[in-house]
C-alpha cells in the first residue's frame, strides 16, 4: 500500500473524540506521526483538551502529530500564490508537503496582474522539481508558469472572489482550460490533493532506464 | 440619437432580400455606407447576386457597402488575440472598428502561454488608447494586459477551446473575475460590441474642464 | 504603471492589522491617500482603534485615508440604479470614482419598469461622458439607457432579487446578450471595477490626431 | 373539458401518417378544424401528399386544417416583439391566437434598445385585453411593457442569441425576475402556450359580480 | 398607470424607517392602504415602534396598512398548495389578492401523490376563475390541475425541497415544461407576482364585443 | 456473476465488425442470445451484410440475436409512457424487459395532463410487480403513478421537449424531487437500465423467511 | 393504499406542535406507530416537552413513536457506505427500513479508494435481497458494487466534500451515469426514499407465476 | 524552454496549408519532428496532397511527421482506459507519450463494473511509472486506481455518455472529488494533455539531494 495516505486523517465530519481514537489506534500500530487536515480551532484545542499531543497550524486549518520527518525527496516543491487569499490552501498544501517529506519553498502574491513580479522569481520556476500554483478568481497563474517551467505544475483553484468566481468554478475552469501545457489540476480549495500528488512526483525512483 | 448604430445590420436571421432592402433604404436616406455583421458567404452571394455592391471579409463573416471612412479619433485602438483561433472574432472587430473611423492596430498569437512573446509588445500596449484583448480557453490575456496597460481594456472571451471550455462560459468567467484593474467584458464572440465601445471612447471629445 | 491601482486595497479576506501595516507602508512610500473596499464596519472600527485615521463609508463597505482629491477627469460619470437594493453597489462606485479624480453625479431609482421617471433624465444622460448603469433583478437598465446615451455604458449586475435571480446570474446575463450597442459589464456587484474602468475613460489625453 | 385543447396537435416526433390518422380521426368525431403546431415544411408537404387539405404557414411552422373561426373574445390580443428574428415565434402565437377565435394586433420590432418606437405604441399598449411579448437576448421587452400595461403580460423567450444568451436562458431568466408586476412567463420559443393562455383570458366570462 | 402598483412597498433591503417614510408619503397622497412584502417580524415591531399602524402577517411575511377593500372582481381566485411547506408562499399570494380587490379561496395540501384528494376538488377547480398552484419539489400541481381547469392557471414554484431540488429549480423548471395547456409562470417563492397578475386577470372588463 | 448483463452489448461507438465479432464470441461461448442496444439502422443493416442474423427493431434501436425466452419473472412489468414521443425509449426499455425473461404490458399516453386517461388503468397500476414510468418534460407521470401503485416504481426521464427542458434535465430533476415514495430514478432516455433493474426485481426469490 | 406512506411524517418545515397534533390523530385512527424524518434535536425535545413520547434517533435525524415491527421482508436488506461523513443518511436509510419492517446489515466505510476492505464483504453482498449504496464526493461506490452483486442497487448521494462536488451533484451525476447495470438512483441525502423503495422491493410477492 | 511544446501542432481550426506552413518552418529550423493533434480525416489528406510527409493515426486523430524518438524516460507510463468508446483519447494519449520519448502499456476495458479484470492487472499497476487513468461516464476508474498505485494518476475524464453524463462534466466531477489521494485531472478528452504532463513526471532527473 501507497506510504503516506494511512497517516493521514480528514478531521471535516468527524468528532474529536473519534479523531483522538484513530491517532490513539495509529500510535499502538507503531506509527510516529498523523496529520489531521480540515480541522478548525475549536475542535483542536478539544484534541488538546483530550491530552492529544498535536502541533496545530491554524490557517492551514491542520494538526500535526509527532515530529515533521527530515526530507528526502529528489528536488524541491515549489509553491506559489496569487495573493493574499490563497495563503490557507497554500498552508494546507505547504504543511501535507513538508510531513510527506518535501523540501518546499513558497512564493506568495505573484498573480498575473502584476506580470514583471512573478518574471522576478523565473529562476526559482526554473528550478523547481515540481510546482504546485494556487490561485483563485480567474485562475490565471498556473497557465503563465507552465509556460516559464519545464517541471510539471499542479494547479489549485481557490473558493477566493465574488460574484460569477461561484465559489472557485471560474478558477477550476480557468485551470482545466489552460492553454499551457503541463498542467493538470486538483479540487478547489485542496491543497492537501496537489500536495500529495507533488510529493509521490518528488519521490519517484528512476525504476529502469530505456537508453 | 447615437452616430453609427443605424448604418450596422446584425445579419444573422434576416434573408438576403431583406437585407438587401434595408441597405436600399439607407442609401435613400442619404446614408454612404453600411456594415453587415454575421454574415456566411452564401448569404454574402445572394446580396451581390440581388445586385447590392459589398465588400466580404469572409474570416470576419461581415461585409461592407460604401468607402470606409478616414479615422478620426483621438488615438489608436489596439486589437490583442492570445491565438490563432481567435482570428474571426478580430476581424470582426477590426472591421468594425475602421467602419467606425478608427485606427487600429493588431498583435495576434500573444497567448499567456508564452509570456515573453506578449511582453515584447509592452510598447505597442502603452502607447495605445484602448485595447480589445480577446481570447479563449481559459482567457486569461486580458488580465495581464491590463496589468501592462494604461488605457481601459475591452475583454472579449471566444467560443475557441473544448471540454471544459463550454463554448466560451470558461473565457467569460476568467475575464470577469479578472484580479487586474481597468477590464470589462462584453459577450463571447462579440467582437462587433467590443470594437462598437472602444470607438465611443475613441472618440470621446473632452466635454468640460474639471481643473 | 497605471496610476491609481497601488493606492487601493481589497479588505476582504485581510485582517486590521495586514491592513494597517499595507497603509502605513503607501505612507512612507511618500502616498498621500488610500481606499480600503470591501470593508465591514467591524474591521473599519478596529482599524481606527489601530490608529489609522480613516473616514468609513457603512453602505459602500469602504473606507478613505487621506483627503479625496480635486476631480481632473475630462466630464462627468454618470452613475444610475435601477431601485433602492442596488445603493450599496452605487456607493461603491461613487466613491472609488471621487478617490480617482472624478466629477459624479448619480440618478436613483430609475428602473425600466417606470420608464418616464428614467426618460426625464434623458439630458443628463446625453451630457455623461461616461456611464454606469447598476441593476438587480432581470438586468434592463443599461439596455434602455445605451439607446438613450452617445457615450459609453458599463453595466454592473447586482445580487438583487431572489429565486431565479440566482444572485445576479439573471442580471449577468441580460447585460452581456443586451440589444444595444456601446456596453460592457463587470462582475457582480463590482462597483469598484466599474468605476475604475470609467475613472480610466474620463481621463483619457488624445494622444494623436488623425486627420 | 376545456375547449380547444383537443383541437391542437403537437407536431414534433410525431409521423406524418400518424398525423393524418389523427386529423382523419377529429373529422370523423365532427370536429371542423385543427392546429398543428412544430410542423416542419418538409412534413407539411408529406400531409399534402397524404390528401390532408392543410394551409401551411411556414414562418410559423404550423398547419391549419379547415377555416379560422370568427373573433369571439372580449377584446383584442397585442402581439409585441422585439427584433426581426422574434418574428417565427409570433408567428406561432398570432395563428393560435387566431384559431383559438382572437382578434390579434401585432407590433413588431419595438426592442427596449430604441425606447421611443416601443413608446410610440403607448395607446395600442394602453388598448390591449391581453398582451403577448416575445424577446430573446436579454428580455427586457415585457419589463417595460408591463410598466406602460394596466393588463396581464405574457412574456415568452426566444432562443435567439449566441454565446451566453445560452439559447434562450438569458431571456428567461430576465423574464421571470422582472422588476414589473404584471408579468408571468411560458417556456422559450412557447409562442403556441402563450396564446393559449392569452385566449383563455381573452374569453373569460364575469362568473358572478362582488359588488 | 396601473392601479395597485403604487399602494405596494417591497420590504426587502429597505430600513424601517425608510418604510414608515413611505407610507407615511402615501398617506399624504391621499392614498389609504399599503401592502409590504418580504417583511420580516423585526422589521414589523420596527415599524409598529416608530408608530406606523400596520397589521402583520407572520408567515405571510408581509404587512396591510389600512383597510382591505371590498372585492370587486369578476370572479374568484382559487389557490392550491402541494403541501404544508408551501404554506408561507400561499399566504402571500392570499394576502396580496385580498389587498387588490378579490375574493379568494384556498385549498391546501393537494399535492399530486394523493390525486384523489385533489380530484376532490374538481367542483372548485371548474368554477373558478383564475388558479394559482404552488408546489415545491417537482412541481407537478399546475399539469393536473391545468388539465382539470377551464381557466388560466398561474403557476408558482417554491423553494421547498433539498438536493437537486435546487432551491425551487426543479419546481420551476417543471412548470415551464408543463404537458397540460393554459399554464403561465412566476419566479419561485413569488406569491406576490401571481396574485398581482391573478387580480389583473380577475378584474379584465369587456372592452369591446367582436360578434 | 450477475446473469444478463454479458449478454447485452452497447452499440454506441462500436463499428459493425467489432460487434459481429463480440456476437461470434458470445455464440462461440455456447450463449443462445444476444441483445444490442444503441444501434442505428445503418449499422444494424451492416451487421445482415456482415452475416450476423438479428431481428432489428427500429424505434427501440435494438436488436436481438436468437430467440427471445419465455418468461419467467414472479408477476408483470408494466411500462407507462405520458406521450407519442416517449416511445422510443418505452421500445427499449420492453424489448430489453423481454430479452430478460420478464411478462411486460404497455400504456401509453397517459400523460397527467389527461389525468382521467390515466385512472382509467388504475387497476393495471395495482398489479404490476414493478412499473417502469417513461415521461420526458415536466416528468411528472411517475409521481402520480406511485401514489396510486403499491409496488416499486423506476421513473425514466426522456430527452422529449425543447427550451427550458434541457434535453432531459427537468425531466430528471421533477422525477428526483418527487413527493411521492416508492420512486428510483435512472439516467434520461436510460429504457434499458430501468428494464434491467426491473427484471432485477421481478426475479428476485425469497431468500430466508423473517417470520 | 401503500402500506407505510401514511406513517411517516416529514418534519421539516411543521411546528412541534402541528407534528403533535399529526401523532396524535394517527393514534386516534388507530395507528400504532409513527416515523418522524428530518426532525432536529430542538424539535425533538419540543415535542417530548408536549407529551409526545418518542425515541430520538440523533444521527438519524428521526424519531420513532411506538414500537418498531418485527421484520416480515423476504431477505435482507444491505446498507452500505463509502466514508464516515455518510453515517447519517445511512441511518435515516436504516432506521426507516426497520420501521417498515426489514432486517438490515450495515457495512460502513468501504469507499472504493480501498477496494480490498470492500471486497472482504463480496459474501454480503452476494447474500443481500436488495442494496442501499450511499456515497458522497464522486459516488462511485454503486458502480463497483452492482458489478458484484445480483439484486437490485438503490444509490443514495450524500452532499458530504467540498469544492466541486456542489453538494452532492458530483455524487449524484456519477451514479446516474454508472457503467454497471442493476442501479437505480434517489435524490441526495434520501435515505429515507431508498429505505422507502428498498422495503418494497423486500416485501414483493410472487403475485403469479409465469411458466 | 521547454522541450517539445515547439514541436507539437494544435490542428484544430488550422487550415492545411497554414499546418503545412508551420511544419515546414520547423525543418528548417532544423526539427526533426512534429506532432499534430486534433487531426480529422480529410484534413490529414490534404496536408499528404500538399506534399507534407506524415503517418496519419486515424483513431488519434493526430499525425506524426518524422520518425519517433527512443524512449528515454525514467520507467514507463501506464494508459488504462474503462471502456471501449475511451480508446480514442487513449491513442492521442498514448501517440504523445512515444512522441516525447516514454515507454507506453495500455491495459483496455477495465472499467470498475467489473472490478476482478481491472484487479488482474494489479502488477502493472504497482510497477508504473506514472499512470494516464481514461474514463468516461461516473469517470471512477482513477479512485479506484489510485488506491491500487503508489505512484501519480493522472484522470482523463471523456465525453463518453448520454443523458446526464453532459459531455464528460459528469466524469470531470467524479474525477476531481476522488476519494482517494496521488489524483490530479485534465480537460475532458485530453488525452494529449495527460501525456504531456506524465512525460514532464517520467524524465525528471533527480536535481539535488536532501539527505
Ligand atoms: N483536506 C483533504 N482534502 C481531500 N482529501 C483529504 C484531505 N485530507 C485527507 N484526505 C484524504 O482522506 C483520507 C483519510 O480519510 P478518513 O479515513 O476519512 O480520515 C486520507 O488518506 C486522504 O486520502
Ligand atoms: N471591491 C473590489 N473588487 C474587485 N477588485 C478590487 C476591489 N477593491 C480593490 N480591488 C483590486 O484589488 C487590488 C488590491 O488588491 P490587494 O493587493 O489584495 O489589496 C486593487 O489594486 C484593485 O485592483
Ligand atoms: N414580494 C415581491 N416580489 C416581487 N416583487 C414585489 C414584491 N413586493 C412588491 N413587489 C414589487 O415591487 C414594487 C415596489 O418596489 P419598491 O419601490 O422597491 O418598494 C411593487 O410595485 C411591486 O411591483
Ligand atoms: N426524509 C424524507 N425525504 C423525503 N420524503 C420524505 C421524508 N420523510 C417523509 N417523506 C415523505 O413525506 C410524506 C409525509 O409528508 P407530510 O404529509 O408533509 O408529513 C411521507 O409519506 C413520505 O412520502
Ligand atoms: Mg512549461
Ligand atoms: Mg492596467
Ligand atoms: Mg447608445
Ligand atoms: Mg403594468
Ligand atoms: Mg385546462
Ligand atoms: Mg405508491
Ligand atoms: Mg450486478
Ligand atoms: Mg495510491
Amino acid at each position: 500500500v501507497r506510504t503516506g495516505v494511512s497517516e493521514i486523517i480528514y478531521g471535516e465530519g468527524k468528532t474529536p473524540s473519534q479523531i483522538a481514537g484513530i491517532v490513539a489506534a495509529m500510535r499502538d500500530a507503531g506509527q510516529r506521526r498523523a496529520l489531521i487536515t480540515r480541522l478548525d480551532a475549536e475542535k483542536a484545542s478539544s484534541l488538546q483538551v483530550l491530552g492529544v499531543d498535536i502541533a496545530y497550524h491554524e490557517r492551514a486549518r491542520a494538526a500535526v502529530s509527532g515530529p515533521l520527518p527530515d526530507a528526502d525527496g529528489n528536488g524541491e516543491i515549489l509553491v506559489l500564490t496569487a495573493g493574499t487569499s490563497d495563503l490557507a490552501v497554500a498552508d494546507e498544501a505547504v504543511l501535507t508537503a513538508r510531513f510527506l517529506g518535501n523540501r518546499v519553498t513558497c512564493v506568495h502574491d505573484v498573480g498575473v496582474a502584476g506580470i514583471h513580479r512573478l518574471l522576478s522569481h523565473a529562476r526559482q520556476i526554473s528550478h523547481a522539481q515540481v510546482i504546485i500554483a494556487i490561485a483563485g478568481m480567474e485562475g490565471a497563474l498556473p497557465s503563465v508558469v507552465a509556460g516559464l517551467a519545464s517541471c510539471p505544475v499542479i494547479a489549485v483553484p481557490t473558493s477566493v472572489g465574488y460574484g460569477a468566481s461561484f465559489g472557485g468554478i471560474a478558477a477550476l475552469l480557468g485551470m482545466l482550460n489552460s492553454c499551457s501545457s503541463g498542467i493538470s489540476v486538483v479540487n478547489i480549495d485542496n491543497g492537501f490533493g496537489a500536495a500529495y500528488q507533488a510529493s509521490l512526483i518528488n519521490h519517484l525512483k528512476a525504476r529502469e532506464h530505456d537508453i
